[in-house]
């Protein structure tokens, strides 16, 4: 998925390589090769200036190499710049870095080119800790000695080696060039990124390692890009708001946002992050795989043959679809499910109450072991020759899931003294965030009713967060304001949330003034 | 040679071991470990806090171990403070540091208790290198390339490593403990134990790769230390005013006094720093070796069999001497031949011109190929059965160096507009300044015409200022005031110089108003 930049953002770049001719030496001027290059740099507003010492005779030995003409890599922390590389001459390529979205799943890659600010490309990989629990508890478990995170250490370096140099060949550029890294992912994949205990993140009180890392150098974790090069990993805000929120609310630029705006980010657990540049509140909680194509029978991830869109004739109750890549559809992911709900329930298919209705007279709608079903697409369209069928079942599992994302967003809009209408955005991350219709999505009473213009799809949030501190490192500055200032609430399953959440399992909900702009069919309010 | 510590220190160490108890964690506190104890060392007054991101894993881990109570061991440098080590529960062991003088010949080993501000006890031992040349210049021949350069680095480290051993083991104390390391070397020694290219130093203009260092950590040189223990290098002024002089101002407080005071270290060159704390001047000069028993026939390094006090019956012409060690004589050390020669020019056996009179009569004084000369020890006394004897050759060697170093100290003195009675204190660093006697230095015109409670005896400055700033981190930020106040000046030979040159090679000096309290004996006034 592809991630874009706001225009927003300043030309601070994380690592710059500045040019400088120093002054030759001389009997009178008795200042060391170092010192001297130090100087000029700090004359030019670099300062205070780190050297690491490592191999630091080598890097020396380029001021003369260059004949006191060179051209000096510095890469920017907080609290002060850190002499990356000298490279004789003054006329250097320019510098790279990679931005690191680290999913629990996949982890993706952007290659950026620090001068000109392009997005030179992007390459993803599958988790290589997928062997060790396809869940993110299996691997704490697995993780619980010392060996067993090295050994998810091992393995997700040896991914990013391979990925970043697949990445920087397909340029015909060198991953030496690479002198700076950003990984945005949450809680429990930064500590296996970083070998850190994960043990505390799922035992009460959920307390991480750490919520702040240091700056880490290349070498630190045997990256094979440019050995002294900074690697950025993003703050927590607790074990269930990890960096890849704090990227995302960078991404969507919430923390510098004078009106209320709202980030969701929907996945197993569904995040959310209220606010503006005066205040956050974060919250987080099981939304339910179903959303993103998963427990339903004939769900899938979105991938090629997934079916993304439907839509219903409400006279002939006949399906059309759109499938991702040029296949045979094998299956329906999360926008293709709520497209498919929305459609069915205009049509008069699904009830109020979530049922396909019996009642019906077409071929598609039929009884099965899983109560009545309704047939997507017929066997002889598939990929594997079976009708594609969305069943009671199914539906009951996907409206528990949208039900949950329902109340989560009405709590914590409750919990900040605001309605639905106050919010000016509507953001959605992810994959899903770029496929899901707001229209589809406000039909089946998932999302609030807003104008629609109100909902953005923000791709890749951990991404383009990642891309944006290597482009811009004074947002490093304000991530440190937005950990500071972000409230994050548990939200507790009380007799409250249970009522609320019963009724948003409703189409679109059992209040019908909250998504006045949802026209119920008539068909659909006789009950099953 | 021991070091003392200065009362004026302050008790701030440069690593500090802080026992916490931290709040336990709680659902509402969801800070990290980590961060848990970085807010409460902030809190104590200890930020920013750096850490470093090897081994961070295992490091967080103790605070668990500990039951999140814990002893923090804190590395102190003038940007932040570094997070070395956390131990678990609150009644560490005390932090160890160690102060070392990294000498072109020998190298010296302070153990301290950075809580009790005891030096436990030292070491020393022969600088590895002298098999790859006794001289300095051979050896940046030899590390001209970087093997030879990472050769020069592994022999010193090794060196460090057995003498840091022997020391901590000797005191029943692991090498682990040690928490700091603080290194006073000149300028060449310095670039070898960190590897750099030394080459600069001695190609006009004189350039060394670096003045200042970064702190390294005990890993980065590959010490057996603590790995994350800070080095500190004591910082050059230029090629040939290094680490060593600069521990050797602050040794002296020459940097916080009032008034004007002067410190000189004789060596092979002579290293003189004048000043107050307002400002600095240092020069060296070639004092020549003679001034340290070397070069003159019968000369020796103060050591064992060395004769380090003579003194001469003026009626019989028969000397006494002391021999260092309960052994028979070999040689003559520095201190020894200027006793020497003050006692023979008392007697009237040493002309103001420097010759031995052969006038005398005495059975000590007889011709030989090197023209007259005296015997200070008879072949039946002497270590190797051979007559330990001075010659005129051996006397005028001995008078060039003293003269040398008399002319250093006028030309200095008079560039900065004082004359040597603004001088209230002299300062003599190193092996010479704790042995010479000033009044018989003052005798032969070695060293100004001052009372003779101005000079002390120092002892290893080096090594001393390097055990200072282990004690008070405060020092650091004196020692780049210093750094950046002093000003070097070249010592030109030119004709002015040269006759004030020839001028200081008679005994005291063709002027002897600038010594009035030698009184000149009737025998010495007749030329040879």
């Amino acid at each position: 998925m592809s991630v874009t930049i706001p225009e927003w953002l300043q030309d601070l770049p994380l690592v710059e390589a500045i040019p400088v001719e120093l002054p030759a030496p001389r009997l009178d001027d008795n200042t060391g090769d170092l010192d001297r290059l130090l100087r000029k740099l700090g004359e030019m507003g670099y300062a205070p200036i780190q050297v690491q010492p490592a191999g630091l005779g080598a890097l020396l030995g380029r001021i003369r190499q260059g004949d006191f003409a060179v051209t000096a890599v510095l890469g920017y922390t907080p609290c002060h710049w850190e002499l990356i590389d000298i490279i004789p001459g003054l006329a250097p390529d320019p510098p790279l870095g990679i931005g690191v979205d680290l999913g629990t799943s996949r982890l993706a890659f952007y290659l950026l080119n620090l001068r000109s600010r392009e997005i030179l490309g992007e390459t993803s990989a599958d988790n290589p800790q997928i062997p060790h629990g396809e869940d993110i508890l299996t691997r704490i478990l697995f993780a619980r000695q010392e060996p067993g995170r090295l050994e998810l250490q091992r393995l997700l370096v040896a991914t990013f080696n391979e990925s970043i140099r697949r990445l920087t060949g397909a340029h015909g550029l060198p991953p030496e060039g690479v002198y700076a890294l950003a990984v945005a992912g949450n809680t429990t994949m930064s500590h296996f990124l970083l070998a850190l205990d994960p043990r505390g993140i799922c035992r009460e009180p959920y307390i991480p390692a750490a919520n702040r890392f240091p700056f880490f150098r290349a070498t630190d974790l045997g990256l094979h890009i440019h050995p002294r090069a900074l690697v950025h990993v993003f703050p927590n805000v607790g074990s269930y708001f990890g960096g890849d929120l704090t990227a995302g609310i960078l991404a969507a630029g919430l923390h510098r946002s004078e009106e209320v705006k709202i980030l969701v980010d929907v996945g197993t657990n569904a995040e959310v992050v209220v606010g503006n540049r005066d205040w956050l509140i974060a919250c987080a909680g099981a939304a339910g795989p179903a959303l993103e194509g998963g427990v339903v029978e004939r769900g899938m991830m979105a991938a090629p043959g997934a079916i993304d869109r439907v839509r219903i004739d409400p006279d002939t109750l006949e399906a059309s679809y759109r499938v991702l890549g040029d296949v045979a559809p094998a299956g329906i992911c999360g926008s293709g499910l709520i497209d498919l709900m929305a459609e069915m329930f205009a049509a008069g298919i699904l009830t109020v109450q979530g049922r396909i209705n019996p009642r019906l007279d077409s071929p598609r709608i039929r009884p099965s072991d899983d109560g009545m079903t309704y047939v997507v697409a017929p066997a002889r369209e598939s990929a594997d020759g079976r009708d594609i069928v969305i069943s009671d079942i199914d539906v009951g599992i996907f409206l528990k899931s949208k039900a949950a994302m329902y109340t989560i967003l009405s709590v914590i809009i409750r919990k900040v003294g605001l309605t639905f209408q106050d919010l000016k955005r509507f953001y959605v991350a992810g994959t899903f965030g770029s496929y899901i219709d707001p229209a589809m999505a406000i039909r089946i009473g998932m999302i609030p009713d807003l104008p629609l213009e109100t909902y953005e799809g923000l791709g890749n949030t951990a991404g383009r967060g990642a891309a944006m501190v290597l482009l811009d490192r004074s947002l490093l500055g304000e991530l440190d304001r937005v950990c500071s200032i972000i409230t994050y609430i548990e939200l507790n399953v009380n007799m409250e949330l249970m009522n609320e959440f019963r009724g948003a399992t409703f189409l679109p909900h059992t209040d019908p003034r909250l998504f006045p702009s949802v026209r119920i069919p008539e068909k659909a309010m006789g009950g099953a």
